[in-house]
């Protein structure tokens, strides 16, 4: 029952130097940084299209729907504050799911210091659905935007890409300790982090920063996965191609000046590996570059909720 | 298709001052007032339990689904800055249901100058679940908590209760002008919005001060969708029954000193009436006092999602 919820999460969230007042009144009071201004992100995640809740638990799901939602503000490299948690569960079993879920998100919560401040929790006789909002606050450091990429720029890339579905869309850190690092340490254009797709987000970098992006799709860093799903697999994708495509990685593009961009890849700054997969260019769209220098169009793949 | 709602999002959706960057990237940014902190809440609503969308059509949807959050925001004397929509529709028409709905919400966030900063819209083979994160500022005034009733104090309340299955559950207007209003002149110990039930929305407060609402029912204003109800229903429930219980009245509960409740009265400084239905008390739970002056226990009732 949903008071009983509410009188266990009470108990059970931690508190937070940032949280003047939490779970249990009709919103949740947070002081965000002097200076700062107060970056806001929403994520829904659904059963049946982003996880199979019979298949992975509670758990997994409610880490999940927490993560994606760090992975938006890492994608500005914005400090995560908090997050409110909406959820609705189906009546039966829904009181056990419920504290499940946020019972898979409480790890995660800590590890990045974002406190649980508030929620709604709903039933119904539909499947289960999270709808979480992340509140960051930005540094001195300012936001990172999509726009903002140059021609001449180059396209960085932390990790590897492809066949998260393998586990790493479950599993997967979102970057977010490492986009305050590199905020704070380096010029950044333009970043997003891939979600959708690698070729589908860098497209949203090249049409909100009115130019293109011309991939040396050999450098694209191919995770043993999605090299696993290729073999697995007798649709005729390559392991490239669930790289660009598969989506739900959760890692960054950065779009950096090109000195920077060689000043990043000597550093190695981070315990991820940043690879250079391509350089902005002013003509819209994705493009490869063949082994005699001409440009082929590239079309973008990825998830796309289709209604 | 997803990218084709964001641009049409992008073009439908007008500025703010305090929205420094809004939909088309990976969050938004805010810059709420100096020295205010960030007020934050989040209310589901779904189809076939808040609303039946075959009959009420998506804009009433929308509407309602913001409404509930700006009730919240008000119920903390907080002023709303923006807000962030996450829907999951069905496949089939989805799209222009997404539109609907946000056209729903846009003159009630025009009314409120809060901007709809950004969102997520996904899509499934089960019903429509609205999720809103409303974001406030706090004033100079503070905010108003469940907690901080105190004996002696008076119980007054906004408005009308029962019957909002009526309409008045989807064309309330959130009370966000009066709560900053009676926040900037008078004092308040404690407030909550109604929206489970004016017995139980009282309970909460009463748990929460650690103490009891002591109610001369025959004070309590009964809205004539509540004697209709009770009229055209063989329930046996009576219009007292209906404007305790029924909920989603979007009214404010306010506990206010003595003397500040006469000065409230005697002003009536709201377009809406202010009446005193009863005092707090130091014993725990909800009281009734019978016209012997003996007081008898009273059982708070309402809504309550079951799972």
């Amino acid at each position: 029952m949903e008071s009983e919820l509410i009188r266990w999460l009470r108990e059970r969230l931690p508190g937070h130097p940032k949280l003047l007042l939490g779970v249990g009144d009709d919103a949740a009071v947070l002081r965000l940084a002097e200076q700062s201004d107060c970056v806001v992100t929403t994520d829904m995640v659904t059963d049946r299209v982003d996880f199979r809740l019979d298949e992975c638990g509670a758990r997994r799901a409610g880490r999940k729907a927490l993560a994606v939602n760090l992975s938006d503000l890492a994608a500005m490299a914005a400090r995560p504050v908090a997050v409110v948690v909406s959820i609705v569960v189906p009546h039966d079993g829904g009181g056990p799911l419920a504290v499940e879920l946020i019972e898979g998100m409480l790890p995660l919560a800590e590890q990045f210091n974002v406190a649980i401040a508030g929620g709604d929790t709903n039933s119904w006789d539909g499947p289960l659905a999270i709808s979480i909002t992340a509140i960051g606050e930005t540094t001195e450091h300012g936001v990172w935007r999509r726009s903002g990429a140059l021609a001449g720029d180059h396209i960085l890339v932390t990790g590897q890409f492809g066949g998260s579905i393998k586990g790493k869309h479950f599993d997967f850190l979102p970057r977010v300790h490492e986009a305050l690092q590199l905020a704070a340490d380096y010029q950044i254009h333009a970043a997003i982090d891939v979600s959708d797709g690698l070729s589908l987000d860098l497209a949203h970098i090249c049409s909100e920063s009115n130019g293109g992006a011309l991939l040396n799709l050999e450098a694209v860093p191919i995770s043993d996965d999605a090299r696993k799903l290729a073999n697995q697999s007798s649709d005729g994708l390559s392991p490239l191609d669930h790289a660009l495509s598969d989506g739900e990685d959760f890692e960054l593009i950065l779009v950096v000046p090109a000195d920077e961009a060689q000043r990043l890849l000597a550093d190695q700054p981070l315990d991820v590996p940043l690879t250079c997969i391509g350089r902005f260019v002013s003509d819209a769209g994705l493009w490869q570059e063949s082994e005699t220098g001409e440009r082929a169009s590239l079309q973008p793949r990825g998830w796309e909720h289709q209604f």
